[in-house]
């Protein structure tokens, strides 16, 4: 099912075939929340923008409109008209970042709503049952995310529960894939290693979920608060332990420097807001660096965001067009930075591939990195 | 430049040849104030949605970004990426409603800026140098905006005062479009007829302003508070005083039932924000009345907002993903609805156009009044 296709050190080329087409990793996929890219791009725009996998939230969707509502619609891709692979993240993150008062119990999480408060109690089983009811390419596994800075011995009891949590998720992800009834019974699971800044609970962690033998790997509490380099030492302690004949995803990250760096680390699945959230903000990624549309010096200035890039935005609309919708707080200023952004983020993952297959990746990553560095804005 | 092809009673099927291209009449303008759409719509969708006109407003490209910096910018057609005809108004109306105190002489108006309080002038040839610098195809005269329900002797000295701005909006536009730096050098003018609700001064400002032999007409001051039959019965009396060769515009109006309604008296331009406000809102235009999507009823409903719609978001996407995406706040609701509702505005030009060039105008708005009447909600 994923193809390791070439390695260039430790970067990865790879291919994973699923039932709603191939994904070509490296892949940044891009962020919907809840079905839809924040910034008003529709599917339809995604299409253009070279997206390859949407990720939705599960958390968000379970809240509104409700998983069984998207069932009854025959699932996420019918629902938000997309056809290409989805992933849905496990509800847990958001559980513990977004709800109120919450007790962790070994069956799961006791929650209340961040919408109307009501309480919601969400385990293995109730995550599996969400997101086989959306319906995904790639399921999530439901873990505990603790605090980055949680000691050792709570880090410890932590990534045992979610180890525990993650053969009750595998259980039940074959139970429901059985069912006769169930929109995508090829639904794919991936597994996430916890552990924190902590290497050997990482590793520990690792060799333990590694012998359940899932469709993929995550790395997932990074990027919470950490700096950099401790997530690079991290990665490179935890990533030689994760199979490199299946996919690894790090979860919610980053910039386009972490990606870089995280490739070359042997992690090929990524995802974060920053590109969309950037673009409502009017902060809009170059090859030259981020640059802030917002600023005075682009009032008379006819050059597309990015000179040469062919993306929807740039192949039509100028530099003080956008800037004037955004300072007069339309709409349409935000849709084209976000669509200009995820665009950027989706052709530097292609240029990753085509460099990793070319074997010259550390030459293309430290080009990029010093170009992308020449302007601060 | 103008050519009435064909009369239907008094509905008139028309030809207004621009130096951007033709404007088949009646037509509906789609108002993009700040230079966009509100709704995130950019103009490639105002392309696919049919549309012939944008219409963007003088007053607040005046004060931004600035008509100066439009006309540094090779004007609005090229700031905004459109090479279809743009009209502008002429700023008075967004005057008289948006700014802060102000004070009317015979030269002009002084007003504060309702962005940043700055005072500012604008009289007939400051508006007239505004719009020369954004280089519309058609350009509104500056008239004053009496309340409609001023007294008679007000309504007449102010009817004077915009019979003497016009003449000299006429003497300034044909002083820019002769200058050799001007953006657009055939730009049109059209005048404004005024007299709030009293006929007799409809029609002895009527026969005035046609005196000046202008490119088009406008009733103006109308759909401001006045019910609706007393909107048509102005119509009914000051349309057959503005030449029929020549295009006859109903400034802000409407709903598709006052549309239908003018086009029988003799109008053939219109413009309203109606179908983009409404759409941001979740309430939807179609041929069996407005729908509101907010409804629950629509949470499992997979159909179009309209069987049959050939606009971009009826080929799509669904009732149910249309109304989570409103409920989410997501912007993509609320662009996918001002789509569908211009495109629905659009559409029934044509089928206007259509049935006048058939000889039944009569039969097709009753059908249509009727079929629209079906749904209220």
């Amino acid at each position: 099912m994923y193809e390791l296709i070439k390695r260039d050190g430790l970067a990865k080329r790879g291919r994973l075939c699923t039932v709603h087409g191939v994904i070509e990793t490296p892949v940044f996929m891009n962020v919907g929340t809840a079905a839809a890219i924040k910034g008003a791009a529709s599917t339809q725009d995604l299409q253009e923008i070279g997206t390859q996998v949407e990720l939705s939230n599960t958390y968000h969707l379970h809240v509104r409109p409700g998983d069984e509502v998207i069932k009854k619609l025959g699932g996420l891709h019918k629902f938000m008209v997309w056809d290409k692979p989805i992933l849905t993240d496990s509800g847990g993150f958001q559980v513990f970042s977004l709800a109120g008062l919450r007790r962790i119990k070994e069956e799961g999480v006791y929650f209340n709503s961040h919408i109307d408060g009501r309480k919601i109690f969400m385990g293995p089983e109730e995550s599996m049952r969400i997101q086989s009811n959306l319906g995904s390419t790639i399921a999530m596994a439901f873990d505990e995310c603790p605090s980055s800075v949680a000691d050792r011995s709570y880090m410890e009891q932590s990534v045992d529960r979610t180890t525990r949590w993650l053969q009750r998720c595998k259980r039940e992800m074959e139970r429901l894939n059985s069912l006769p009834d169930t929109i995508n019974r090829n639904q794919l699971l991936f597994g996430i290693n916890q552990g924190g800044i902590y290497e050997d609970i990482r590793i520990r962690h690792a060799k333990e979920i590694t012998e359940l033998d899932l469709d993929g790997y995550a790395v997932g509490g990074l990027a919470v608060g950490e700096s950099h380099e401790e997530m690079y030492r991290i990665l490179d302690a935890v990533v030689p332990y994760l199979p490199a004949e299946k996919p690894v995803y790090l979860m919610g990250v980053g910039t386009p420097a972490n990606i870089l760096e995280a490739v070359d680390r042997g992690v090929d699945f990524f995802d974060c807001v920053y590109p969309s959230r950037n673009g409502r903000h009017g902060h809009v990624y170059t090859n030259q660096g981020k640059l802030n549309l917002f600023n005075a010096k682009y009032e008379l200035d006819t050059s597309p965001i990015e000179k040469g890039c062919q993306c929807p935005v740039c192949r039509i609309y100028s530099r003080a067009y956008i800037r004037h919708l955004l300072k007069a707080k339309e709409m349409l200023g935000m849709r084209l930075c976000v669509l200009h952004n995820l665009y950027f983020y989706n052709t530097m993952m292609a240029e990753i591939r085509a460099a990793i297959e070319a074997g010259r990746y550390k030459e293309y990553k430290a080009d990029k990195l010093g170009r992308m560095a020449g302007l601060k804005e």
